[in-house]
């Protein structure tokens, strides 16, 4: 099982709106099949694991790190597959919790005569599909900020520069963070004074970069900007107010451009509808690359996971820009608190990681 | 010799003016005397070391994380002790750079015939000895600011609520920190807006607290706070500008402060000349727990040495008070890097210690 779940994660970031599975088929102790949802979601992992073990799979068990499926969508049932390879265990991780599967994997299983055990390393299974329950379950993405500054929480000077604070290999790293995720999501204001062009610079992976989403309520990015411009290449969306809807599409209507109407409140896009909008796209895994204010935003909503902090080990003051703008907080007990998950070095810089206190 | 470093670390924050030195004792393979400099500076390492091996001494090698001193102070050289002693080797890690010995001990010892290597874990020596190195070279102590706050790099809310944003652990290894500085550092407004008593709360080193030193231009702290209560029994300090002195004796007239006068400019404590005030008063290694304001100060000042970062897993934003005031910084090559040297968890907390950049 945990070769299957860190198979798996090879499918992070680009196997949307399906979830990364990891297969293993051992036979005699013999690994005989291996396999991970490719890009863009099929073949499934059970498909290539059984295609590899061809005859070896008599006989054999399959370790997967999510219920196979039991429904025929653009790819027949892999509990089907799984049968007709006449292989007699499954042991599976978690029962998939997307109504057309939810629990009738394992009942197809069963009913075959396969000896089906579930539950072995839920934990880290649940933690690295963590991103499809949340689509399958809430609707929404799972949304990770990542945040970079001085370790005094500086983004950049006042001026606004911010080349660089952190070192390569931090920047690397970032990239590769990327990688993993369905989609970057920035605010306009980012695109505006920065004009980035948010791909993944990771040699083999440039052209599976995620998808591009910019929060801009009332359509206000040039359509001459970077993002724009390669739209074609990768996919851009652009979310924007309900009411500057057509505005957009004037704006826009010559571009690769996707429009996503969001709702708003108090002149803001409302962050809940956005994200539940971006989950009915399909998106899993979305991470947030922003300025202090929008990511201050996100905090205040509470649908903030997971945290990726890359720390310089230089101070620049308080006339800096921050990493989260104002909260407004009345005491301590409101203080946004996570758990500290991981701590890596990151060449001169710090990489921290911490999940959302659940209790 | 790693052993008699281990040991000079006892000495840390209670030995000042003296260097903390340890001293080990070896005879065929077997530990035949340890010591290290005792609180206020005497005995010195080598002497207890000497009357704890007695006969043993007899060709014995001493290792010592210092060249032995050769003069007369309150104490007869330790050079002399080792060479009655019987000793046929030294091995020590660093020359004492106090004019008064500086190579004079090795010296001493090689005329006797013993054999002196120097040199070993000379860099472990100087980082421990760092200190007294500073002291004796620049006539300024060793200065390490420590810093704590959200990861955001806030020290408190807006309204200056700050209990607690870090941990019971992170707080009690705070106190750690005191035990091994000779003197606990903090600006005036501090004193005016928490009243602290900055002792180090640790069973065993109550007594021996850490000189408290306030620098306080304007004398405006008030006679009645907890440090001039409390200042009969742990030794405190006021720092105060050359022409508040008079005013300051007045206030200050019946109680255990003690009054430092230095050398202002533009309005503020010209700092340079307050470190070189603790410097002549003996003091080897103090730690600064400012407001923001002191800390960029002093950062300016480019004499802060070490830092030491209690970082909390929570977030603040931005309209909290900020561990680190403006610096007012015209672009990123002029921000203040650091290099960093260790990584801890304490508990919940992160605890990240730097070191200046040298070239």
């Amino acid at each position: 099982m945990r070769v299957a779940l860190s198979l798996s994660k090879r499918g992070l970031g680009n196997v949307w709106p399906n979830p990364a599975v990891g297969c293993v088929l051992v036979r005699n102790g013999d690994i005989v099949g291996r396999g991970w949802t490719k890009p863009g979601g099929r073949p499934h992992a059970e498909r290539i694991a059984l295609d590899q073990a061809g005859a070896h799979a008599l006989g054999a068990t399959a370790y997967v790190t999510l219920e196979p499926c039991s429904h025929f969508g653009k790819s027949p049932p892999c509990a089907s597959g799984l049968i007709a390879s006449g292989v007699t265990r499954v042991v599976s991780a978690l029962e998939d919790p997307d109504p057309r599967v939810c629990g009738r994997g394992h009942t197809m299983l069963r009913d075959a005569g396969i000896i089906v055990d579930t539950g072995l390393m839920a934990d880290m299974a649940q933690q690295l599909n963590a991103g499809f329950l949340s689509r399958v379950m809430h609707n929404t993405p799972l949304v990770t900020l990542k945040l970079a500054g001085s370790l005094d929480g500086r983004s950049s000077l006042a001026n606004g520069k911010s080349q660089w604070i952190t070192g390569a290999t931090a920047r690397a790293w970032g990239h590769t963070l990327r990688a993993n995720h369905d989609a970057i999501v920035v605010g306009a204001d980012t695109v505006i004074a920065d004009n980035p062009d948010l791909r993944c610079r990771i040699a083999g992976r440039e052209k599976n970069s995620p998808v591009r989403v910019v929060l801009d309520r009332t359509a206000k990015i040039s359509p001459q900007c970077a993002l724009v411009a390669t739209a074609g290449q990768t996919p851009t969306w652009l979310v924007v107010g309900e009411e500057y809807l057509q505005t957009a599409q004037q704006v826009f209507e010559k571009t690769a451009i996707k429009l996503l109407p969001a709702r708003c409140a108090d002149g803001h896009l409302n962050l809940h509808d956005v994200l539940h909008v971006l989950g009915h796209k399909g998106l899993t895994r979305v991470l947030v690359e922003s300025g202090g204010r929008l990511a201050a935003s996100l905090l205040k909503t509470g649908m903030v996971e997971r945290l990726v902090h890359f720390q310089a080990p230089g101070i620049i003051g308080a006339d800096g820009r921050a990493i989260i703008d104002n909260l407004n907080l009345a005491d301590l007990a409101g203080m946004y608190r996570f758990k500290r998950s991981g701590f890596a070095s990151a060449g001169q810089d710090m990489m921290v990681t911490y999940e959302k206190i659940t209790d």
